[in-house]
């Protein structure tokens, strides 16, 4: 019985250079990312704002084909988020060149009526207020995802550790969860992470794959050895949608769901890399996730 | 029925900087955590050279205490290698602050005759001549599996290139993969390293784990999540040793021998890295070993 997921977050245009190629103003944002690869899974809602002039029906139209519902997509006066960016030419690190937040400075996420019956909601990396914010719209029995950032630890830390106590499940970077904890390992970091309020705790080491950490269970879930890196920008958000696009799918959070629900998400990140911008994203098929969902499940597969 | 297996490379004295810690000319080198790390999966022999006056015979003892056969350890005139070098804080770099070959300089290996029986053979990183040079001595009814370096691989590639052409199985690092190769990605490096010559290759990540390419088989082998990281030196010797180890003592290189063998290895390197120098990891018992590759297993166990 297929459930729905819930996805706030942003909505952007990104612009990015690597050491082959530039896309300008390719639409992107952590919403973006998650819905699409959600919604090869389950059906998929989005809160979140773009720009009334800059975001034309195309970029709607892809969305909508992929099943996804976008009545909580506000348009307000002004211009949509722009990111701006360089990646090394090994893809280690990236340069922020230019953000311009336009709309999404004066976000205020609203949840459609329809909405509040979602069960499953994956908050990607806003503000952690809004993130709070959208929560007391939903009750103990929502499972409830949430990304973050290391402008957010910095910057704003009690509202991170006011929100850590309200999630069932931390996606994050190792850097951020070295950060965020100030431990030199991914392990003690996920339990102190732990210790703060999730209950679950999914550290994500981009080409290096990620792990799961709960009270019973450390889970490694690897990542594609892949033939080339055209462009990594979305990875980890289209990591979370295939992985809580499979939960709300299964509508279950147990262990071996989210073990399984890490290679669709490593199965969706792996194919974001190899493509610019969510246009190409939004052109994968199921066939294609399935299949790389195989060859991770081949990777670290052991007889006896 | 298990089989012996041959290890050829360094023994050294290694002076080691980390940001808690320094220790000084504790003992090391290749060939010292291949044999010590295979010694609790079979026999070991050891084909190396140490400086007459300055190896006791305590180390002898902490050797031959574990099974390891040393008949083949030259003592010759001069100084035993030293290497000395300081981890970066994160561990992700090293520098190397002091080398000084000793007898390693002219070493000659000299394989005794009761060696030439042995059909797993392991070449830790020396010179590729030398390397070359004990391949001769044995018939392709030996498996042979070797390391190399870049410097190497800068000075001497033509002699890697007739190395790689004579061995089974190479296990390199990825950064020594790509430089190899001229790649960008281990995947298409794995592809033109096999079609040098070995039909097996495996990257080492360090603590992000080991990738084994074949014809057949894409397998990860991932690395155990730590603590602490005490001192990564000998890591991916003891990963090779394990591996090796595990090989001999099941007489086989069948592809779930392989798999197996990589857990092995992988828990011995998750060992070593936790603590300094060989005097510590020979305290190890084959029962740590165990618990941890049954850890390794339910680190990326999937039910269904």
């Amino acid at each position: 019985m297929s459930s729905t997921l819930l996805v706030v977050g942003s909505v952007a245009y990104d612009t990015i250079e690597t050491h082959t190629a530039k896309r300008e103003e390719i639409l992107g944002g952590a919403a973006t990312f998650i819905a699409l690869s959600a919604s090869h899974l389950c059906a998929a809602n989005v809160v979140a704002v773009v720009g009334e002039d800059d975001f034309p029906q195309t970029h709607i139209d892809l969305l909508t084909r992929r099943g996804i519902n976008l009545d909580g997509l506000e348009r307000a006066p002004g211009r949509t988020f722009r990111w701006a960016g360089r990646y090394a030419d090994d893809f280690s690190s990236r340069t922020t060149l230019d953000t311009q937040l336009g709309v999404f400075e004066t976000f205020d996420p609203k949840i459609p009526e329809a909405y509040r019956a979602n069960r499953y909601l994956m908050l990607g990396n806003i503000h952690p207020a809004l993130q709070l914010k959208v929560l007391d719209g939903f009750g103990d029995d929502t499972f409830v995802a949430a990304d973050t950032m290391n402008l957010w630890i910095d910057t704003t830390r009690e509202l991170v550790d006011a929100l850590l106590k309200r999630v069932d499940l931390l996606i994050i970077n190792d850097e951020e969860a070295l950060m965020l904890t100030g431990e030199r390992q991914i392990l003690p970091a996920a339990n102190k992470i732990r210790a703060m309020g999730p209950p679950a705790v999914i550290i994500k080491r981009g080409e290096h794959g990620a792990y799961l950490f709960t009270e019973s269970v450390c889970f490694f879930a690897p990542a594609l050895p892949l033939a080339e890196v055209v462009d990594p920008t979305g990875a980890g958000d289209s990591f979370a949608g295939g992985l809580l696009g499979y939960l709300a799918a299964q509508d279950s959070t147990g262990i071996e769901v989210m073990k399984t629900g890490m290679l669709y998400g490593a199965a969706a990140a792996s194919i974001k890399v190899g493509l610019f911008g969510a246009d190409e994203f939004a052109a994968v098929n199921r066939e294609e996730i399935d299949r790389r969902v195989g060859q991770l499940r081949e990777l670290v597969r052991l007889g006896g």
